[in-house]
């Protein structure tokens, strides 16, 4: 069921390398409609298989700063000497047109958005035990277990960060997770004052 | 899927006479466990038909006073010299127990609830349109005229509570109305306040 909204809802989804965030995504927005997946800007070489406007939009540090300057970026950071962000201008094109706007983010980056959009819904997706998101990164079988140890102590320190959220969800299986965080966006469109424009009538 | 809850949520419900509350409600319950609809008492005549402890917990007006001097109702209303309360204790219960408590209340009973428990959640079912209402009014034929247009009457003033409401939903078709209360409900178990229980092992 879709119903016409006035305004889309920023959705932010935050969770630690491993405990399948892309494949939790992939489910949802194939279930939902009006759901826009933002894609984050990077001046990072592409990878092998990594698609322009997929995975990642790639553009050069000059432009990237061209972006900065022009203030044309809701969250920005620099890793390992490449800028990562999120593009503003298209985010309020597809909320204004009543389309939700998913975000995958980190805890940091999270932080910045509560700033300047305080009425985001904060998620973040745990794995059903420290155990479990273990095996999950030994599984996919990329990393070496020095980097595997970095993810797991990264994934504590952003455990710490979950009071800031505004919902937890767990992905003990993928379906449960993609149930959860679609009752919560449907849930968020039931809140009396994203509804306000239905009420005229009974006046 | 059902996960395991430390406790309950106490639900209210709302919504104008022939807006097919009870309907929604039936199907609710149906569709999901450690669900509990707590039946109101009141000191009135069973109707042809009724029965004691499914449509209400029929009481003597002596067996009511001690329940309201004993501070064991939720709420209580007198109409046309009959009492109408909701048992606390039954609600702390199963509360404690980990199960949802559902309250069909009107908005007088809503607001009482509203004082005492502000962290319940508050949801309200409009009909699509007034002059839906009217029909679905007129199509039940139990009600003459005058007692229709009192109805209406009555669902105008209670519509102007909506605001102090959490959530409105809206029964177009009943399955949509339970989706969106499915949707509210399973969002209010993710919230993070809710799970805190779940984060003790990432500690």
């Amino acid at each position: 069921m879709t119903r016409k909204k006035e305004r889309g809802q920023l959705i932010v989804l935050s969770g630690p390398s491993g405990v399948g965030k892309s494949t939790v995504i992939a489910e949802l927005l194939g279930q939902r409609d009006n759901i826009y997946f933002s894609v984050s800007y990077t001046t990072r070489q592409p990878r092998v298989g990594e698609q322009n406007g997929v995975n990642y939009n790639f553009v050069s540090r000059e432009e990237f700063e061209r972006m900065i300057a022009a203030d044309e970026l809701l969250e920005f950071a620099e890793y390992v000497h490449n800028y990562y962000g999120t593009s503003l201008k298209l985010i309020q094109e597809k909320l204004s047109a009543g389309i939700d706007v998913l975000l995958d983010i980190e805890v940091q980056g999270a932080a910045k958005v509560r700033e300047r959009c305080p009425d985001a819904l904060f998620i973040f997706i745990i794995p059903p035990s420290f155990e479990e998101l273990s095996r999950r990164l030994h599984r996919r079988n990329t990393d070496s277990e020095d980097v595997i140890a970095g993810r797991l102590e990264k994934a504590r320190q952003e455990f710490r960060e979950i009071p800031k959220y505004d919902y937890l969800v767990i992905n003990d299986k993928v379906s449960n997770a993609v149930e959860e965080i679609a009752a919560i966006l449907t849930a968020a469109e039931c809140r009396v004052p994203n509804r306000s424009h239905m009420l005229a009538q009974f006046a």
